[in-house]
């Protein structure tokens, strides 16, 4: 009866049945269903038919399916798995800051850029965003594989050390880095994770059956689920690092204590949610930036050196593993999708970066985004679903 | 990292945790928790905590999650034991609108208040706010209940009597009425629900086994589903009757085609959103219109007439039924919910109503729906869930 519905269900129908609609075509040209989707964002944006803007509520549609994809992918994990790849993990992690940040900074050196904004291109790069590699091991039945739970707990990782890199960068950009507050900052951060990664399951494998006991409301160990979610998703933000970063804890510290019939209620919100979150990182493509064919060039070399450096990085340090390991680990870390974006958002706001350079970051995001999940099909080839 | 992602996940984290938790309560206290729910909303908003406020963002989840509730219940309904009430519904959906609203317009004369305000306030007693009934009846198992069916008949009728009663008052205030247009309005929207309703399943059990076999990428049941919920619920809008009755005509087109997952898959979203839509109603409650002794004292006539108006009429349509029936009808049918809230907002903008008069309107349609769930309760206390 009131327009506000219209417009909603309208945005809704038409971004959820355009990306299922590609995803259904890329599948059969043999192509990530993924990509399809984050192609729908782009067609249905401002770039091609200008049907739909990127709206508050799409974007709020968009973060919760990245958080509910994480959730959904964390239960599926196991925490002392992941610990038992934290070595590996933090290798992959280290070396996939290290070498990407200083390669991002000198193509934009070379490229007659100046300092600053250079510097916020190398931060950009060293950003991982786990939401799409874990949406392709996913679909596969992959997420047990060794190769995969290192890139989660890499990706994790990583999250904390981007952290520490952008306020670094920040503090650089504003002139004075303090490092009192640099060293508390990340205290915090990787003490949240930490606690989170090896108590949560211990915690939440005791507290959901004594609290299901008690509780006579409904669908309790759902309405317990959403609430240990969005309660960790927010400390985690509190904490500094990402709204998934916690998602993800959550789900994994929820894995051994929810029904299948629960695992498929989130799973809905997930299914629901997702092709917004992929959708949304197309609608920011501005296809303009290809008019200019110095700027278009700069961003092919860009991208090219972000998935170059990440494969080289993340992949030396699981390399013990093999290089059939090494490469699939390389791939997993490429995308750099929102968070990537957020970085350059960041760089934006503060004055010291210009829209041209945002241009840039904004279409390596998405490129890499795009060419990740193909370089998942191709290095996963042969490996076994479980 | 960015502030939006961290409004939207303690919004959600506060309205859902605390309709849970007051659900809870009152379930202890042996009364509906969905009141809980509603009144967690009434707590958190700005007249009493001011903690949360009617964002977009929040509404937009309010409307999801009276779709994703309306499906649900459509998928537990079979289109052909609607049309065998039908003629039952039809009868309890006119009384509910020929008794209430007269009623409604001689409490207001009554007290004094102008001739068009007193319409607009019969017109908003004629609305009846599906959602409210069957969420309680869903959660009691009780919607294959012979009275359940005939509630959920009348309320999709009563939608549409409702849409051309809204169109014949709005003209008044307007100050001519279109007698051909008015024809034509209530052509579409009947034509529309009724081809939904009688021709829905069938196409539907044709429809979804065939494309699913042609389909590949992923969920592609659920997918479906939602690009026929969404898809549905848009038509409806267009044909002028509500988003919820389209959710509601697409679950129950889809009720014999889904697997027992999608439908989990889907009740997922609903356990999710539909804390949003109850806590939502609540948030539009001003408690300073208690503060003037002759407004409150018409609130409360004017809810004791909704109430009473709606149990009489859809009663008397029913009493073959036996008593019993008869009431538990006028129960189902008591709660105004959002709906009430519509019309009110549409006699504000256009000018007729004083914000006064709205807020009694809004005061009625919370009441009533605070009301019913126990009226409910009362009058299904010895009916035997299916």
């Amino acid at each position: 009866m009131t327009s506000p519905t219209e417009n909603i269900l309208l945005a809704m129908f038409l971004v959820f049945g355009s990306a299922k609609l590609l995803a259904e075509v890329f599948e059969r040209l043999k192509q990530p269903g993924i990509v399809g989707e984050i192609l729908a964002g782009i067609i249905l944006g401002p770039s091609v038919l200008n049907w739909i803007q990127p709206t508050d509520l799409l974007k709020a549609l968009a973060e919760l399916g990245v958080v509910f994809l994480l959730f959904r992918v964390g239960l599926e994990v196991k925490s002392s798995e992941l610990v038992h790849v934290g070595g590996t993990a933090l290798a992959v992690a280290i070396l996939g800051v290290v070498i990407p940040f200083p390669l991002g900074w000198f193509i934009m050196n070379r490229w007659g850029e100046p300092h600053i904004e250079s510097i916020f291109v190398g931060a950009a790069m060293v950003a991982t965003s786990v939401g799409i590699t874990a949406r392709v091991l996913a679909s596969k039945g992959l997420l047990s594989h060794r190769a995969s739970k290192i890139i989660l707990a890499a990706a994790v990782i990583d999250d904390v050390l981007g952290l520490i890199v952008l306020a670094v960068v920040s503090s650089l950009a504003k002139g004075s880095v303090n490092i009192m507050e640099l060293l508390a900052t990340s205290a915090v951060a990787i003490g949240f994770t930490g606690i989170a990664a090896t108590w949560g399951t211990r915690t939440m494998t005791k507290l959901i059956p004594r609290l299901e006991r008690h509780l006579k409301a409904g669908e309790v160990q759902f309405n317990l689920a959403i609430v240990v979610l969005f309660g960790l998703a927010l400390l985690a933000i509190y904490a500094g690092v990402a709204a998934i970063i916690g998602a993800f804890l959550a789900g994994m510290a929820l894995s051994d204590s929810l029904d299948t019939r629960v695992h498929n209620l989130s799973n809905g919100v997930s299914e629901l949610l997702t092709p917004f979150f992929l959708a949304e990182i197309g609608l920011h493509l501005e296809v303009s930036t290809f008019a200019n064919a110095g700027t278009l060039l700069l961003c092919v070399a860009v991208t090219l050196v972000a998935i170059a450096s990440k494969m080289a990085g993340c992949g030396l340090a699981a390399l013990r593993m093999g290089w059939r390991n090494a490469l699939r680990i390389g791939a997993g870390m490429a995308p750099r999708g929102e968070v990537g974006m957020v970085v350059a958002q960041i760089g934006l706001g503060l004055g010291v970066i210009p829209a041209r350079t945002y241009a840039v970051v904004v279409f390596m995001a998405i490129a890499t985004t795009i060419i990740a999940p193909a370089l998942l099909n191709l290095t996963f080839r042969d490996a076994a679903a479980h």
